[in-house]
């Protein structure tokens, strides 16, 4: 961590910054300068993160060097986290599909769906069962009933399911449901809930927040894994910009930093990502390329009946072709 | 609303969106244009907001034209919104002063801090006993132990309290202790805590989002109102945007914006908003002369000490001088 | 065009809409729905883009259905454009490889990287001499020397040149020594520039702006084309975010989406995009993967004694890596 | 400035850094971390920007602890600047009005609007004779023939004049004809422009780029102060964010910051700022509350004939309350 002086900070400042520090166990070094002097701490300066430096005289801003996240670090572990579940591992060169409507309709659309999207390479059946929208007026999904269906049909085709938890109160009940817990884009910082899930005995997909920088979005993955789950797969689904052709901005450039930073296996949602169905080839081709290590889309029977979402869900055919230009780029990554 | 055809759109597709939308008990109008066809749709078009139609063949978007808020809209209710908690007016000319340090710590602490904002002009106590806190290293609040201190406080020296909830499991317990239930940024499309505090029969500040737009705000609030909880005081605090020399843009064109399109009252946060003690002078005067009905304040009788966000904190001495400037704008307004 | 009226709209305002519209020689079509009347006008209405229709009273605002460029869109023109200079072709299948320093800086620095490049696969040099820079303080290029010193260069290889014109006084100089004119994206909207190139005879790359969106950017293709200069290059070059991790936010959303608004070619800067040189590979791929038709990548022989950019610019060595990586991932496209 | 290593960077790498560091006649201080090591760097920094530090081995970033503007820095020249043009003073107190259409249009559209803005308390009048426009086919002003009405209107009324200069070679041209020279946020990053209106004799106010950070903003008004003219007037005009509501997100944020930043004079432009007749208002007073040194407003005797910009313009009689209201705000400040 580094202090740095405002020009006109008298000695007498500079020495009550460094008595502080030095109380608290840390060392300070002090350079001057030729217009300010500024100060480098050294030791465990986590201790530092809730002091308010900056508000001592003549300080005038402090610059964190290192990285607030610890367990969710390439540092700590340098080698990537590959997650198990059941047959299916996710990360380091584990590629998975995972794919389903938005919401949770019915018996029907679900087995129809998931009969499809497995014949095309998806392992994972995601469906919604209670879905945060944006005006309440909105079909707000089929709570606890769209669970058992959702797993119903998971064991029938035989494959994992994943879903959304919104609420603390909920956690235990999804978790008896479904494989992966989501935590969606909105409730990224919801910090109870991502506490909850740390002490659920489940793999959690973790969405990153609609104005999420990457560094919180690391923090609040080290929410879940403080509590001891350290299954916890990242999700890139698209940040907010002031673009608006598309619905959001699909951030690739963050998939493949978050691969530099940290150990744990990221996704990607093109269909939230971009909001339009004819932008979800191009871009799933793309997260390959850039490094993902899997996808998640939203695909529906008959998207034109679909209770949500249904203008950027892909039919099965467009999403068995999705599959294919996906697997071709696949077959030439490392 | 009006569907937008594609220019390839045949008659038989334009054909299938009239039946659709007419089997909905909508009236439909076509006007064939000169490079497109459009089509406007008459009825209580809320009804279509969760229908695909996008995804209909030939259809290239939809444009919808009111918004989908009613309860918070000034449309169904043209007067201004008074909330009135005690002797505590809010709204259409009641301008409130909201004032205190960002997290209770002590005893010893709020009230020190308590007396000074109100012989300053304050007349709700602020004080966060759960802190929501981008890393989990970071103290994160007394809990119960806080909303005690604050209340037991706030009885002393006669101010209303205001303290934010974080968890539908805490509305219960928060609204015992406190005057007003906050809902914080990170929560603002919480729709479950949204729903729950709706249920709460205490007023609510409701924060807007990071990155929320004014419409996702109000039909926040509509989340609420629907509940029947109709005291919502809505608060600007700051958005995300490129700019990293302030740690937000608090936009207080969404304050002059919002009291347009809204009944309920708009207080503003510059501490947060702007994230430096040195701009909350200029951006608290500059709120209450865009309008605002009041502000909320972060005050620490010693920053230097505090346990979060010390260094967007007031000393009291700073307070009264702030409070003093924006009483002299607010002379001179209406 | 439909022009949404305000609920609260008489008859009389809403006639006197319709005559102004009418008198423009356009045909108005008045739809009276529940809430509030929205008129939809039909005929050439690119006459009304400079009409203040939303200062009339009763008048809520104008909904444009038809986006305001022509000959960039791919509505008028359905297939792809190939811009073909000399030997080399650009778009439609056909992939370029642009690459060279930030900065032309010596004949000997030049040369070293042109050979580099070449062998890689590159068949375009590019190479700054008029360098536009934040600071007055930076480097600001060599100017008319270092345009000689390119034109040499790609003689000596048998390679195509590019390098930015910021003036309108600079356009004849520029294209007298280079074969390619780019724009960057600091002067995207310097129409006046846009204007001068589009007279010039050679082919423009356009680079994105900053904060511009896609249809700003095709906007101003078509003030190039205007001129009726066709051989138009877009180049997507990141864009401003709240991300401060990368440089800018690479935007390959926007790749996907200009192929199926317009018929032009694009290509993308992941060295501008990210600003690390360590995430130019992984974005180069998906650049590839999301349907780009080429690359444009700063290359330097000894990136530390770099005059400008050093930081995300590739060694020859490190750039050869990604050229095999591209061609690995092109192989497989279509 | 400091140089920031990798946790893993040997003793080797830091040592080059040293001695590369030494080599430039700086001095390094190295700071040996738990996890890393810092090197602080004294001297002339500024030598060092163009350098590519980064891409030594071992080196992870560099952190710049001074601003790189010296002129325009409130730290070279304490006391607020005041340009005076003839009985006109801005600055340090001294509060400006300019007001006028977008476009000048006709003789008689400016006398009529300049009468009516003078009687309201404007001492400039603005009004565009180059329009820069997103599209082409929108219209782009009268050119020099604007310039000689607006000359000759300013004489008649008695008001000074100000108008955009878009291109370098207009410069001379356009500061014969009027008293103040405008920079609009498009041309912000248009060095070569800031460098020939450096050049010329006459005040330049210099809009905000839309996505321009503040120091990216001051950085340009030092290009032109370096050049000899410091007679600089800062305009904020709102920036872009993902707000759509509004045109542009008017930032007065930055107005407060500037003026700690800078000596220099900032007005503020509510008209471009908000995009919306009925936020003029109440963002007037905001902007003088904030600390504003002058106000931009686009007025015209006819909105719904302008030609362009209409939407956003206010009446003469709409003017006159702002101005009253804007004089009551004035009347309380300091």
């Amino acid at each position: 961590m580094v202090i740095v002086m405002k020009p006109e900070a008298k000695k007498a400042d500079i020495d009550k910054v460094v008595r502080y520090v030095s109380n608290l166990g840390l060392t300070p070094h002090v350079i001057e300068g030729q217009e300010r002097s500024v100060i480098g701490v050294i030791g465990d300066v986590s201790i530092l993160l809730d002091k308010p430096i900056t508000t001592m005289d003549g300080v005038e801003n402090v610059v964190r060097i290192s990285v607030p996240y610890k367990l969710a670090s390439r540092m700590l572990k340098p080698e990537d986290t590959v997650i198990k579940i059941g047959s299916v591992k996710i990360g380091s060169g584990n590629f998975v599909i995972m794919a389903g409507p938005c919401a949770v309709e019915s018996y029907e659309q679900m087995i129809e769906t998931a009969k499809a999207v497995k014949k095309s390479g998806a392992t994972v059946l995601r469906g919604g069962a209670y879905k945060p929208r944006s005006s309440p007026y909105s079909f707000q999904g089929l709570e606890e009933e769209g669970l058992k269906i959702l797993k119903q049909v998971g064991k029938e085709v035989d494959m994992l399911t994943i879903s959304e938890v919104v609420n603390t109160q909920h956690v235990e009940l999804v978790a008896e449901y479904v494989d992966i817990l989501q935590i969606g884009s909105r409730n990224m910082q919801n910090f109870q809930l991502l506490t909850e899930v740390g002490k659920a005995k489940k793999p959690v997909m973790l969405k990153r927040g609609l104005s999420s920088t990457i560094e919180e979005w690391l923090n609040a993955a080290e929410y879940i894994m403080k509590e001891g789950n350290y299954d916890v797969i990242l999700c890139e689904r698209g940040i907010r910009t002031f673009e608006t052709y598309t619905r959001n901005t699909l951030d690739l450039n963050a998939v493949a930093a978050v691969r530099r930073l940290s150990h744990l296996p990221v996704v990607v949602d093109p269909s939230h990502g971009t909001g339009r169905r004819e932008l979800i080839g191009p871009m799933s081709r793309a997260a390959v390329a850039a490094g993902a290590d899997g996808l998640i889309i939203e695909v529906h029977p008959h998207p034109e009946e679909a209770l949500s979402d249904g203008a950027q869900s892909l039919t099965p055919a467009e999403f068995d072709v999705v599959c294919q230009e996906v697997q071709r780029i696949l077959s030439v990554m490392r």
